[in-house]
């Protein structure tokens, strides 16, 4: 009999009860209970957990926890809370995922290049006014990062018609995607996109790394859409950018915190649209069935999958 | 030497003058005039026309007319003018069109797709609420209309994951699409879409298609996208419709009158998106270049290309 696991998360009731039905319908020989259910023995006992944000207090009262397998791909703040201890994280890399990310980012940007934000502007004056068409060919789309989700962003917008330029940490390669790394690269794609996509988690090496200087870069009247993590921007040279016009329009489903505070200036901006981190939404089916497989590859050879590098941030 | 060619329209003069511009590009070495800039003798020469929604008075002064090629692929204004007469009328049909209207389809479906009016509307509150996601494979796109729009449509829907059905006026097939005709056919379609697109041109058969009946008959809560021509939808129903959330959204970029008049009630409804008839601009560089090579066509073998079939409509 394997040991029980725990499942840790800042769920409201109802989800925690859904992610239960299908973890357990993903696992029907393993033994998993909430946290909050388990006995003292039982605490004892947990050698793995299922985690989503939890709670450090709790961690704490699990001793021989050995690793945990993250529920959503974000995991800074996990690495924040047991960086230095010896619990091994692994995180959601779910090819739906990429998926759901690839279907946002198409959607958002076609939102912006059809100019759907300033229609609705006009719908409310009444304002009947064609406005200049640039057709998607003409138009560069520049993502900040290109792992997993990089790519099958990249491959759908290319799929649809725009150019793509992307820019990650390390040197990478992509068929039809102009590729750039490293300080420089990153301000040559700023300076050529009309769209800048981040798609970072969230680490030391990119908190602010679209601060006022960089913004400064971008094409006068370029757009932002930000679906990584909220770290990425510096708010208030964003806001001043909006304001003198430097920057079209943001897109901000990710932000430093969320809930978004009700008094944020973003919510009132007429050139932002927040959106309330939805961009991927996990799904408990398919991320239930990667969880499953990672166990029961861990049950059989006793080796842990691929973990979060707890230096580098994901 | 060729005899000159008229350009007829309800053009702007800055949007005439591009369109000059393109057509004297595409065809050096033909003479293009506006119909204001010609003489008597020079009326009386005209064959072959360009025309875009032309004024009748000025017709009735080209004796000689033959053909005349439409720069749009709306042409129900000059049907209702000359339908009677011997002249003989090629619309446009533009690749490129079909591929915009493609884009703008899968725009719009995506904004419905992605809830983006509701969380508009949740912004204006502050509002943080993450709706429930639904697959795109969860989703069926209805599509009124399979002739060449409708067909690059339901291809680029299809390559984006959305399940695909059609509708039109004779039987047809194509690959992916669940494909209806006749009158129960379009019940079905109707009854099992999650958001139906309007492709149609602007016919006796189609106008009042979606009167009060066949909007009953849509799928609790279904959206629409209208996207041909004004005069399918029975406007008073679809907004008692949309009052009793039968209907989820509107989005309508082609309306009975255009532009909508400022005291329309579309303007205002919450659950109206209203767009100024920019689903798919023409282009004049593409478009010239279509009315180049018809024209070139004739020239050589003095065959007028297929003309709009008047009962018909299209």
């Amino acid at each position: 009999m394997n040991s029980v696991i725990a499942l840790l998360g800042d769920f409201a009731e109802t989800e925690r009860n859904e992610w239960l039905n299908h973890l357990r319908a993903a696992m029907p020989n393993e033994q998993i209970q909430p946290f909050v259910e388990l006995n003292p023995t039982q605490k004892k006992s947990v050698e793995f957990a299922i985690v989503a944000n939890p709670d450090p207090a709790q961690i704490a009262q699990l001793p021989n926890l050995v690793w945990a397998h993250s529920l959503w791909a974000g995991v800074e703040k996990i690495i924040a809370n047991f960086g230095q201890g010896p619990l091994q994280i692994v995180r959601l890399t779910d090819p739906n995922l990429a998926n759901l990310m690839a279907e946002a980012c198409l959607a958002w940007t076609l939102y912006l290049h059809r100019a759907m934000p300033t229609y609705r502007q006009q719908q409310q004056t009444q304002t009947w006014q064609q406005l200049p068409y640039i057709a998607a060919q003409d138009r560069t789309i520049g993502l900040l990062g290109l792992g997993k989700l990089g790519t099958a962003v990249a491959q759908r917008l290319l799929a649809n018609g725009f150019q793509v330029a992307g820019w990650s940490r390390t040197p990478k390669l992509l068929a039809g995607c102009d590729c750039y790394n490293g300080a420089a690269g990153l301000d040559q794609l700023l300076a050529r996109s009309d769209i800048v996509i981040g798609l970072l988690p969230a680490t030391p090496d990119t908190a602010g790394l679209l601060n006022r200087a960089r913004l400064a870069r971008l094409k006068p009247g370029a757009s932002l859409i930000n679906f990584g993590r909220g770290s990425l921007i510096e708010q208030d040279a964003l806001l001043e950018a909006l304001d003198s016009a430097k920057i079209g329009h943001a897109v901000l489903d990710v932000f430093d915190r969320e809930p978004l505070p009700k008094d944020h200036a973003y919510w009132h901006h007429p050139q932002v649209t927040v959106l309330p981190h939805i961009s991927a939404p996990t799904q408990p089916h398919s991320a239930s069935a990667i969880v499953a497989r990672h166990l029961a590859e861990f049950r059989q050879s006793g080796q842990i999958p691929e973990t979060v590098d707890l230096v580098r941030g994901y």
